[in-house]
C-alpha cells in the first residue's frame, strides 16, 4: 500500500513489536484497515486494560491484577514448596505440566556478570525474606539450563542451604520422545550422569 | 506467564492478528507489559488514528486520508498511464521500483469463478468510467501472475482494447539474480517466449 501518514505510523508502531518485520506489519495493518471499527479497536482496548490493571504480585513478582497473583492468592497451592524462576513467562510452561502444585518466586532475570547483572538486580532479598517469614521446606530452582541460569542456581543454593531448606533443580536429560542420536553432548552427558535405576 | 484475566484478553486479541501464534503473542504481550505506559500506548493510538482517518481514495480505491490518495493528488504523476492492481498493498512494491510514474486503479481483488468473485465485485465499472473521463493512453494490468490475476487481465484487455487504449502487462520471466536451474517450468517457458534481442 502507498502509505498515507496514518498507515505509515501504524506500520512503524507494529514493527517496533518483537518479532514483527515489515511484511508481518503490512499484513496486520491491512487486517486492521479491513476490519470493522469495533473489531479493530479490541486490541487497543486490551492493551490499555493490561497496562492499567496488570502489575507485579507483591509477594512473588508474577504478573497480577490484585495485590497478589492468582497463584499466591489460591488456597489450594502447597505454600511449603517454592519454585524460583527467572521471568513471569517461565511459570506458564511449568503450570501446564500439572506436576507442580507449589508457589513461585520470580527473580526478574538471571545472574550475568557479562551483562553486569548482579544479585542486587534480582528479587533475591525478597526471596530470602520469604524463606525467613514463610514455612518453606523446599526451593525448586527452575532457572534456565544455560550458563546464567546455572550460575544463578548455584548462587541461590549457597545462600539457601545454610537455612536448612532443601534446594532442588529440575533434572537435565534427554527430551521425552527425543532421539538419542540427535542429542547434543552436554545433554546426553547430563542424562548419563543423572541415570536412574529401572 | 500465569495469565491474569487482562493478560489473557491481550493474548487472545494478539492471536487474532494474521500471522501471530501463541508464542509471538506471548513475546509481544510481555514487551507491552514491560514497556512504560506511553510507549505501550503508541500502538493503540496508531490503530485508532488509522481506523478514524484512513478510507479508500474516491478515484483509485487506494488507501487515502483525504478524498484523493497521495498519488492521485500529486501533480508530478503521469496521469495518462494507469496501472491496475488487485489490492492497495500491490502499490508499494511497484512504487519501490522507481520505474513507474503513472497513476493507479485498485480493483479490490481479482476474478475468481471458484470463489464466486465476478466482475461486479471489483471496481471495474469505476475503471471504465475513468477511461471514458480521463485522458488515459495506456493501462498496465499488474494483477498477480497466477490464474485469478491472468483471468482478470484477459477480461480487462477484452473490455479496454475496443476503446483504443493500449493494454500492457508486466513481463513474466526469470527473477533478476535468480538461478536458471532453479526456475520452475512455467516461469522458464514464459521467459523463453518473451525473449528479447540483446
Amino acid at each position: 500500500m502507498q502509505a498515507a501518514p496514518a498507515i505509515q505510523t501504524l506500520l512503524d508502531e507494529l514493527e517496533r513489536l518483537p518479532g514483527i518485520g515489515a511484511k508481518s506489519a503490512q499484513r496486520i495493518a491491512e487486517w486492521i484497515l479491513n476490519a470493522d471499527r469495533a473489531t479493530a479497536m479490541r486490541l487497543p482496548a486490551a492493551i490499555e486494560a493490561a497496562k492499567d490493571t496488570v502489575h507485579l504480585c507483591e509477594r512473588c513478582f508474577n504478573y497480577a491484577q490484585d495485590d497478589l497473583c492468582a497463584i499466591c492468592a489460591s488456597s489450594t497451592r502447597d505454600a511449603s514448596v517454592l519454585c524460583v524462576v527467572s521471568l513471569p513467562r517461565d511459570i506458564a510452561p511449568i503450570e501446564r505440566t500439572g506436576v507442580f502444585s507449589g508457589v513461585y518466586h520470580v527473580l526478574g532475570g538471571a545472574l550475568s556478570p557479562m551483562e553486569g547483572i548482579g544479585p542486587d538486580r534480582l528479587h533475591i532479598t525478597e526471596l530470602m525474606r520469604r524463606l525467613a517469614d514463610e514455612e518453606i521446606r523446599e526451593v525448586v530452582v527452575a532457572t534456565n539450563p544455560n550458563i546464567e541460569g546455572e550460575t544463578t542456581a548455584t548462587y541461590l543454593a549457597r545462600l539457601i542451604k545454610p537455612l536448612g531448606v532443601e534446594v532442588t533443580r529440575p533434572a537435565s536429560g534427554l527430551p521425552v520422545g527425543g532421539d538419542l542420536e540427535l542429542a547434543d553432548e552436554a545433554t546426553l552427558g547430563r542424562a548419563l550422569e543423572g541415570r536412574r535405576p529401572l
